[in-house]
């Protein structure tokens, strides 16, 4: 099967000149991967006729499909539609779908439309719309000798939301592209190539119609399968059955799949289990607490936690004995134990998880360099810890400790060793 | 004067297919422009020979300084070196000074040289060597007919590294780059279009050859002065007489300048006012003791922190009145008075700050919408609150209510109100 040529076109010159990420592209490619279209090339032109004239010529002598973002907007410096409809040989009408839409998002927000805001709702007559349940600027389709050229707005979730609703299933089914199934296994705990040796009896046996991908994070590795086939129930099994072998020689470090993220997957097991957590954290200062409540709900399950980042407060309101810190230094395995042990008691909860580190770059000493971070989990059984040897820089080894407490616990509540 | 215009390329596969963000062209475009180049073009291609050839006859058609990052890794898929040795008809041969430097960093780490390695020390003839003091994939620079290629990896802080330390002031020599000086002004508290109308008589006054631009962020606006000529003393004191009229203006609103961070600010602030601090966080979840701690030394004035997620802890560990909270509900004035106040007391600080607020998307009743936070500041004079409504995701939520105490206690500590 041939692949799909897809080239991306951002338009803007607050892209061009570093003032903002362009992280439409980004995304586009992703989304456009995951339907077998394979992205040729990305660029990013100002907003300046003759190179946005230039950029659309090139496109149309690579590619077979055209995804331009940026250049929308109201405002005179937004010239793309222009452009657009001289490149189509066409003449900008008012379009009476997009002219409505325009309307009533003014009128749900109690504004009146302008001028200026009714010439939103012109475009090309060759262009078919496409919907934008966003914002008020209107997306456009063109088709020309089988190629397709496909106009959006810059904002990313007036962009992302024309995408998957309309475009996305628009190209897939023009072009008729191939049935594709994804599946995103998510590790945590192990490093890409211990991973990969771990796993490479299973990925060698992989039939040819799969493919497998790492993608590696901060204290993470995903995997991707992409299963390209004809019957997209039989591609669905399969790979499920693929996952299924993987998982019974990794079940260890795979924590979720999809979008699952690790103080999400936690959460869930603590809600499962009617479990309450509370936290003890002097090296994170605050970040585990902050990963546990990013998620909405966290509520029923995290109780509350304590940064006690001054030795004293680790004494008077954390329950750490004053001997610990007097014979072992602040960074010690009876520090986590204490601190742990402490906020569980304190606080009431169920489990107490706990941490004591060297951030860095400050605070180093030969026997504990930078990076030197100590862990621990109690419950009402028992009390575990770990001495972790992290690299990188404050920001990272913060992270970092985020990662490893969160997988103790997950290990933990799931009995896992 | 002309500008210098510049194409940016950035090579892999992994950017084309949405697998990571290219983080790389935006910085580089944001340098360029700081020295008065012009971006006029970037492109991502992957590791293809034929689309690499390609888009460097193209970009050599259009630009006058092409830098390139990317594909210069030991592994086969990296293939830019190669045809960079063909595009300019030149052959790889092994340079001493890249060789050495390889040589030593991987005996640096202990590890042995391997033919592979080695391998990356070879460079086209016909280029000059750039040092690449974080890694071992040299730079390139190659000149003609009055164009510059630079060739650097694609690994951020590689290039970054590389960038700073010899391409960008080799290009402003090569090019004779006129003088340019810029300026960062930071603010919070105020929105980009409150902000606009107050510096308005400022900014219609500013002389031509000086241009402000508005980089708006979460909770902060960044104000941008560039200015232009022939003598570099003069651009920076004109410039600097214009920052002082503008703080004369905006004082309350400017907490810094250039890449000066909030939480980096006031911890200055208290580090030499003398001053500790302590904090008691609900909604942001530990988010504001992660900022504070962000800042490596923030021990000398951070003691600690409290998160009491529930209200029994709030009341138990965090010196809330039972009535408080049974007559107003935990999302209130009294509490987070509490809340300050309580911490202050019990962790000994001289300041104590706190929040309590409904992050969302769950939790909101009538009187009480998803974005009510209140915030509290309390020293031993005096504890003082305010209510904040805002919007936004929960993420946004969290982070704005940080950028929003972190701006109280800066005015509380500088005697602003």
């Amino acid at each position: 099967m041939k692949n799909i040529r897809a080239e991306i076109v951002t338009i803007g010159d607050e892209i061009l000149y570093g003032q903002i990420t362009d992280t439409n592209s980004q995304w586009i490619s992703a989304e456009l991967s995951q339907i077998g279209f394979k992205t040729i090339r990305k660029s990013s032109v100002g907003d300046e006729k003759e190179e946005i004239r230039q950029i659309l010529r090139e496109a149309e002598s690579r590619a077979d499909v055209i995804l331009i973002t940026g250049g929308l907007g109201p405002t005179k410096d937004d010239i793309t539609k222009n452009i657009l409809a001289e490149y189509f040989d066409s003449k900008l009408v008012i379009n009476e779908i997009a002219l409505h839409m325009v309307t009533e998002f003014f009128k749900s927000r109690g504004r009146e439309l302008t001028e200026v805001n009714r010439l939103q709702a012109a475009i090309p007559d060759k262009c078919e719309l496409v919907r934008n349940d966003m914002g008020t600027a209107p997306g456009m389709w063109f088709e020309k000798e089988g190629k397709v050229f496909v106009s959006m707005p810059g904002v990313p979730y007036e962009m992302k939301g024309m995408m998957s609703k309309y475009v996305l299933p628009k190209l897939k089914s023009f072009f008729k592209a191939p049935n594709i199934y994804h599946r995103n296994i998510r590790t945590i705990g192990i490093g890409e190539s211990m991973l990969a040796d771990m796993i490479a009896p299973w990925e060698d046996a992989l039939p040819s119609h799969m493919k497998l991908a790492y993608l590696p994070g901060i204290g993470q590795v995903k995997l991707r399968i992409t299963a390209i086939g004809d019957d997209p129930a039989k591609l669905a099994e399969e790979t499920e059955q693929q996952v299924i072998k993987l998982q019974a020689m990794a079940s260890k470090y795979i924590y979720g799949f999809e979008d699952d993220e690790i103080e999400k997957v936690v959460g869930e097991l603590l809600l499962k289990q009617g479990k309450t957590i509370s936290v003890a954290e002097s090296c994170t200062g605050g970040f585990i607490s902050h990963m546990l409540t990013r998620v909405s709900g966290s509520s029923r399950y995290f109780q509350g936690g304590i940064v006690p980042y001054q030795n004293k407060l680790k004494i008077e309101h954390a329950g750490v004995h004053e001997t610990s810190i007097a014979e072992n230094g602040a960074v010690s395995e009876p520090v986590v134990k204490d601190l742990a042990e402490g906020i569980r008691k304190k606080f009431g909860t169920d489990i107490g998880i706990s941490c004591s580190g060297i951030a860095g770059p400050a605070g180093a000493t030969p026997e504990k360099p930078v990076g030197t971070v100590w862990i621990a989990y109690s419950d009402s059984e028992k009390t575990i810890t770990r001495k972790l040897q992290l690299g990188g820089s404050r920001d990272i080894i913060i992270q970092m400790t985020g990662y490893s407490i969160l997988n103790m616990l997950r290990l933990q509540l799931l009995k896992i060793s």
